[in-house]
């Protein structure tokens, strides 16, 4: 059961985020560079949530928008669906370490 | 003991979703297509509760609404009751990840 | 020692429920069905707390009132006392799952 | 040790409460009746706490008074000290189940 | 290393405790009577922290003062020092259970 | 995959620090100064997030600003990469122990 | 790596205290007194943070200040660093137990 990530639209304090699968090619073979036990990955942040409530019912916006290139960590965050080369995962907005300059 | 899920109101910020059992057909017989070992659940909003209390006494409201498609983890919420194509299920606000566009 | 459920008035937000037992005939025996390993329970409220303080000292009502017919699970309050042919139950709010649709 | 429960003025929101020793005459000896493995005991208000205090400061009053017949679970609460007929328990307020109507 | 307890004052909510320590006479030897497996001490209030704070950084006072005789749990606080006939203990203003009409 | 710190801003109240690796010179070989099994780093800030949300849904900012020399932990913070002189480290605002006086 | 410990600023909640070392003489040799199995330390506040955060944002100061003889427990702190006659600690404002009257 796959799920167009596009098609979605996180709730509270979620973010999907597309993460490309960089190819290597052995022989003629295009193997994915499966990450290697690295600590985080890279990627797109696709659609994010209206934000978490504070304590007194006011929402706290997420600290990403959809476009910003994002990093996190290699272990968080559940895979929700893939596609040729990208895998799209969804993340808690706390889950979201840094942003890269743009 | 079975309960016609539109029978009941949710209370606070408990949510009631209608998954519909997909049906395969072997020779002529129909069987369920039981979820094979997936990560996630799609489903219809039936009723939603009030919301939930923040901490100084105001109602925070459910992030979805009846009718909404909503997706949610495989294992969480309490199968309330089944009819022949459905099965309803309770789950809090916070378990559904994210709705459909509509 | 037994609490006629009717002298009670649960305090903050607990709720006091009176649960019918169904009756099956065995030849002339009248057995009383014990719920099969059922996950829930129906009930009707008897009586309730004022409601919960929330933390600015606010009191928050409970969500149910005497009278509504509700639904909560199997594992969850104290039995109080029983009579011929009802428990009673004493619950927090927060376990009463949904209402009946008057 | 023993502690005239009368001279105790209980501190924020603790209770005390006085519990009878129903007693059953054996032959001429007069046995205290011990509780059996009930799930409850009744007792009377001998004095309570000013109350606990909310997250910002306000005091949220106890929900019992003196001379209330209350409610509580038979493994909850200090016991404070006995007389000939009575014990002295030291409870949270929050751990008074039910009052009895008046 | 010991603390003449009176050049203490206690922080937050902190309270210094004097618990006299009764003496009984085993033929000319003044044996000090140690408490037996009781549950409780008694004691006079020797000072008190200012208080604790609220959450939203008000100050609660502590719940006695100096000179209140007060009941606290024989295996609560922290024994700080000894002098003849006295133990000077430090305590949480909340694990002060009552305090002894004047 | 390496992450040239300066073009990341850590997100709410984390903090990015370079730490200088002392070298030390074993006959012609430079050797990296391994840490001794000490309890702490120094290091300095390259960025900080926003900071973090107060219960209230204000912005406490970070403790410390880019160029503050700090002291934290030698077990604290994720290493994000590593240049031929310095390790770059993502921490919380909150494991930063002290900055060193200008 | 040692940290003249009167070069840092602690931050949010943390305080710096000197405990001095006492000395014993033993025939010509001084010998640092190292605190036997005693419960407290006695030492002199260096610095303190700016305080912590109520949950409202609002700072709430460290309840000592530079200067002030304060007793802590002895397994509580960090070692800092030592000097000739002197251990620095670094402690969260919360684990000071008492001051010293001036």
């Amino acid at each position: 059961m796959s799920f167009p990530a596009d098609q979605l639209i996180p709730l509270q304090s979620r973010i999907i985020v597309q993460t490309l699968r960089t190819v290597k090619k052995v022989g003629d073979v295009l193997l994915p560079e499966t990450a290697k036990m690295e600590d985080f990955k890279q990627g797109t942040v696709i659609s994010t949530g209206e934000g978490r409530y504070s304590f007194n019912g006011s929402i706290i916006p997420c600290s990403v928008k959809p476009g910003d290139r994002v990093l996190f960590g290699n272990r968080t965050g559940m895979k929700l669906s893939s596609s040729s080369d990208s895998d799209y995962y969804m993340l808690g907005d706390e889950a979201i370490l840094a942003k890269f300059k743009e």
